[in-house]
């Protein structure tokens, strides 16, 4: 057990406004219920270059993003049970929570009431010291809060599904996509490329909604049935009262109003992107066909073991492009500028 | 059975900026499965106001409003089963639709998706002829979108169940209000004070939300639990986190995201009540606590005779303020100044 904070390696940025560099961080010690994890990959969520920019003011520097990790436990606590040295394991967007309230004790961790739950990177522990994420060559976590990657999945594509994946697959299982159903995903990027696969996995029929045609040949190899471009007002009309589920994976502002219009009566639009500025609607869309607005957040530890199990069983990874650390910056641009098919992930050992 | 259309006395808006006054209207003969009302009670309801004064544009005049209605069936057609002479019934805010998409089959006249429903006024029926509603002495409805009124309930304050009734039982019936919930109602007019009526019946726990405490008494005494002023910004506080469901009955538009702050987890807001003007909301508000933003509107005539039920079971009936035909255009402007409490219902004896 290791007595020590350790000092490791990780990316990180230094300021909102500067590039990534490497450098040296602290880790905890392994304490009693504690994982070392060798982190052998770690996806690039669009998230982690909003915060590392700053986007969302109050960010804590230097930052190490990422919280989409796969490794290898490296060590484990006195007390820990679920996890022993060699275990393929991964770790998303939380690395604790209150564990008393509500929606904690139901496996609804990413909805704490006992004063929110823990990020992975950019928040302040239980000891009050920052967090640091996943773009690092090791990470101490509580065994509560660590997934077990099933063998069936790859480790780098497997790292994405903590965060992309769960993003997902917890709203298509909330509002419950499967056989019968017509589930409609906008944008198709690191999270609607996931969301594509995963609902066809689970019965849905699937459509894509993209701004273009651009990425027609990926969505129907991934698993879409359909796919049409936003940019025509055609489609607005040829899929009138189509959907049971749309699911917006765009940050963007939509014209939520056309978009109600593509939904079923009863049918839900839910978001998991999420554009910073206000957006707009008439409440007659929601009112005509009783539909709902909704919005999802990652999901739960529980739900994200499921997740994790059932990409396994269904051999769904994410679709990636591998990058050593010296390219983060690099890569960074290239997701602003919708450059990637379909996640980035950094090799570790190149950190 | 009336061979020859009839003409009856009627209440009608000659023309969109008009007061309304005495007339004869033409209606229709009794066909196989048609019914004769003789109108005893009809309800003023809000949208009554807007469509006379042709605030959704497209009004067809001159229109006799009224689609809270309850009499007593006067004539039945041949092929009639449901009804007989002398049966107490009441009419809403449908009269007939496609009776063939899946909506209709399953119930939902109200989202009727072969070509909507028709209107009980200001609509045109099946044979291209225009309907009018009850601010008359009679009405010719076939039996399928007739409602029985059970014997527990006054015909008088029944009437306005008829819509505003059926509009806040079918969201609080749709979203679960019942032990264990917690409901807010956002206004108490006529459709709120329904609400609280009803959501209490079903056994939530009821927190009215009104501008101001003005008609806390009534609240309380109507089955509220709480009473809040929303003109209090520490009403928004105090609550926070507070409710599985929030029916908001109003048609200003309402800062929404301070709304949905009110909600846990899974929450929904739904909307009977809907501004003209698009409404604003920051998608966190959503994403945070998986919560909805929907909407609602009336109910199914399967659905709209088990709230009749309910309310008799319960002794739910509106309160009203009964009038003169003649005190029409006097009622609209009270209506209009929230000066009701909390429904003006015509005698049709007095048209």
């Amino acid at each position: 057990m290791t007595e020590q904070i350790t000092t490791v390696s990780a990316y990180a940025a230094p300021a909102p406004d500067a590039p990534l560099e490497r450098t040296t961080i602290p880790r905890r010690a392994v304490g009693e219920f504690d994982v070392l994890i060798d982190i052998k990959y770690a996806g690039i969520c669009h998230s982690d270059i909003h915060q590392a920019r700053d986007g969302w003011g109050e960010g804590i520097f230097p930052m190490v993003p990422g919280h989409e990790i796969a490794g290898i436990v490296a060590e484990v606590g006195p007390g820990v049970t679920k996890f022993s040295v060699g275990d393929r394991v991964g770790v998303g967007c939380m690395v604790d929570s209150c564990r008393r309230c509500e929606n904690c004790a139901a496996g609804l961790e990413q909805y704490c009431t006992g004063g929110g739950n823990v990020g992975t990177y950019n928040a302040l522990d239980k000891n009050g010291e920052p967090t640091y994420g996943g773009y690092s060559t090791h990470i101490v976590v509580d065994e509560a809060f660590t997934l077990r990657i099933p063998d069936g999945l790859a480790l780098d594509v497997a790292a994405p599904l903590l965060c992309a994946g769960i993003t997902v697959y917890s709203p298509l299982a909330h509002w419950k996509a499967g056989p019968g159903t017509k589930v409609a995903v906008v944008g198709l990027g690191g999270l609607g490329h996931m969301a594509v696969k995963i609902a066809h996995a689970m019965g849905a029929e699937v459509t894509v909604l993209s701004q273009s045609l651009r990425k027609k040949d990926d969505g129907l190899r991934l698993g879409a049935e359909h796919y049409y471009a936003t940019s025509d007002d055609a489609t607005f009309e040829a899929l009138a009262g189509r959907f049971d589920l749309i699911l917006s994976t765009v940050s963007a502002p939509l014209p939520l109003d056309k978009y109600l219009g593509l939904l079923r009566t009863d049918g839900a639009f839910v978001n998991v992107g999420a554009p910073e500025e206000p957006v707009s609607l008439s409440l007659f869309s929601v009112i005509a066909g009783r539909k709902t607005l909704a919005g999802s957040g990652i999901g739960g530890i529980r739900e994200t073991q499921e997740m994790l199990d059932f990409c396994a069983e269904h051999g769904l990874g994410s679709e990636i492009e591998l990058i050593r650390a010296d390219q983060i910056n690099e890569a960074y641009e290239r997701v602003l500028a919708s450059d990637v098919r379909y996640r980035f992930v950094i090799d570790a050992a190149t950190i």
